[in-house]
């Protein structure tokens, strides 16, 4: 990454919280400098080394552009600059010093005069041609599913319009807490959910009385854009995302009705997923699209939206990391918000905690931090619903 | 200034430095706050307190769009949310809530059906066409001097192209230091200069030298694009300048030299100036601004630049001052920077220190600090001239 003239200096920035050094000292600051746009004039990243928190712990706020690396990569990298021990992590390199580990590229036969060239050519149309049928299937079934009204099919523009649909302003709030792991799987296990159904399941709950509050709860179901990884074995590419629409079911009372229906439309959504190879999924994605995208240019269906909140669930580190002698204790992911999506709720599965970070436009997603409480709450009601009907039986 | 959505926290920020604390970490915070865009979803106005001085001090950055007020308006705003007695500037409210003094609207005679509509619209015209005469008079002057060749006589786009005049990033540095006035205003009187004279001196022998270093000063000398505030008495209005053009003598090695040229070139400045009234200068200005505005766009001459650097020297408090129990200690101005003018020296003169506040491009003007110790060096080097040439006399 480096060259003659890297300045470290912009790079590398050290910082403090004034007192008292709470976490929302930290959180206010976190959110001011992400606030910032990254300069092109210079390589496209910035490390914060924060200190001043009262207990004694220190923050590191990393900002990459998305263009250098999407989250998967991001985390990649960074568990690679820590260690299982800490006295190892003394010995590695900063973050900027770690190499990528780059896979292979994906070479396409060119077809060569000499020889073997047209048999090259032949192979690589029959490899595309070959995606056609499982592409078309798979709409086909789409179609299908919105004929008959399959709860558990959602494509992009059903979603209502919401708070989170409007124009931005240029600041951000970040708020971010950690949430127990094996809570969160208990509660999987109790309704044979996976655990990210748990979890969309709080985000459903907190999302639903936040906009209570405000009185601002749309009639029909939030819709969150849920990214799905395809990234390929050891790849470090910059990204390698799908994106898949899960309702969230946030017109149903019961918190246990809204995980099985988030559970049923997430199970539907893998089914599909993993019929098709990474690249047909995307192209099946681009046609889901498609209604909600032609909807935000002509606006025929004023009251709608692509989708009302990204949901993305990263898999982090699953054992204790050190970074330079000190023990990783949240790894809270920053991701960024546009026009008409005015709320962004990224997550790191770690084998303790799951560390959400909300990160918002200021205006018009006022007080954001109140979902850190909505969330514990939601986790909590759900905890309720287990001993309320399965202990029981 | 408030409306009912007003939100103080995204207005006053509560910041600290890094240890150790020193004025070291106190710049490096403020280059970077300098460099983030306020954002137009709030009023465009940000304050920082910065706590965390090693000497027990703290500090305060004020960020206000230019749309809103120009230097001299917001000093004005500032001095009287400050008083000088530390008793009653416990009192004063702050800054965000001191009421502006508007002077009188400039009404125009608007003509009456009724009465008089004629003879206003008659007089209007004869002010404004009474106007004509003092410009045409001044720009003939300005042709007799480009044919004379006179020295003093600088216009838009004789400025040498030089390392500030290119483009620049989106990053800034700011620098900061004060410079004793009584120093100052004896290398004035020596010489029968102004103070302004002897501070665009000391900018010249600093400038020179930082250029000498990289290998980059040109063999023309440097031009500063030199603000004046044609504001009238009483008034807030947000801006009201005028600018003239003063050649910094950069070819000449005798710091004597450098400021009888610059103190000649000024009194030609002024004298010009005294002659106009505010409206005709700034008329004239733009005639001044004309040939480099061409060039800027058609680039018929390359190693040619509007200007090169803007130094613009602003009164200050003329007694000390105390805002909310603490004596002002420095009232540096940080300023903008725009591509082909990657430096810009704001000045504010107090009765006892003029403080120098430098904004610049990171990329473009590598460690612009060392401007600071220049400025220091090139008034001590006046001043060893007085003693060699005034006094022995």
């Amino acid at each position: 990454m480096q060259s003659e003239d890297f300045d470290l200096a912009h790079h590398f920035v050290h910082v403090a919280l004034p007192k008292p050094g709470r976490i929302r000292e930290l959180l206010a600051m976190v959110s001011r400098v992400h606030c910032g746009h990254l300069d092109r004039a210079y390589p496209l990243w910035q490390m914060y080394l924060i200190e001043g928190l009262a207990d004694g712990r220190f923050a590191v706020y990393i900002k990459v552009h998305h263009a250098l690396m999407d989250g998967i990569a991001g985390i990649r990298l960074l568990m690679r600059s820590m260690s299982t021990n800490l006295d190892t992590s003394l010995t590695l390199p900063p973050p900027w010093e770690v190499p990528t580990q780059r896979s292979k590229p994906r070479h396409l036969p060119l077809p060569s005069p000499t020889s073997g060239g047209l048999s090259a050519l032949r192979s690589l149309a029959r490899e595309h041609v070959g995606s056609v049928v499982p592409v078309v299937r798979e709409l086909r079934s789409n179609v299908r599913d919105i004929i008959r009204r399959n709860p558990d099919f959602v494509f992009a523009g059903q979603a209502p319009r919401t708070i989170f649909n409007q124009k931005v302003s240029a600041t951000r709030r970040f708020a971010a807490q950690s949430y127990s792991t094996p809570r969160i799987k208990a509660v999987a296990e109790a309704y044979g959910a996976t655990a990210n159904d748990v979890v969309l399941a709080m985000c459903a709950g907190a999302l639903r009385r936040y906009l209570l509050d405000l009185g601002e709860l749309p009639k029909r179901p939030l819709v969150a854009a849920v990214p799905v990884s395809v990234r390929r074995e050891g790849s470090d590419h910059a990204n390698e995302v799908s994106f898949t629409f899960c309702h969230l079911a946030t017109h149903l009372y019961n918190p246990e009705a809204r995980l099985r229906a988030i559970n049923s439309c997430m199970d539907y959504n893998k089914a599909h997923l993993q019929r098709l190879s990474p690249d047909q999924s995307l192209v099946c994605s681009a046609f889901k699209l498609l209604p909600g995208a032609l909807n935000a240019v002509t606006r025929l269906v004023d009251n709608s939206a692509l989708a009302n909140v990204i949901i993305s669930h990263v898999p982090g580190p699953r054992r204790p990391l050190y970074w330079q002698g000190a023990k990783l204790c949240g790894l809270y992911p920053a991701s960024l918000v546009v026009d008409s999506g005015a709320l962004n709720i990224p997550l790191i599965s770690r084998h303790d905690f799951v560390d959400v970070g909300l990160i918002a436009c200021r205006k018009a997603v006022p007080q954001v931090q109140r979902l850190l409480q909505y969330l514990e709450d939601a986790l909590l009601e759900l905890e309720a619903t287990i001993h309320a009907t399965v202990i029981p039986n």
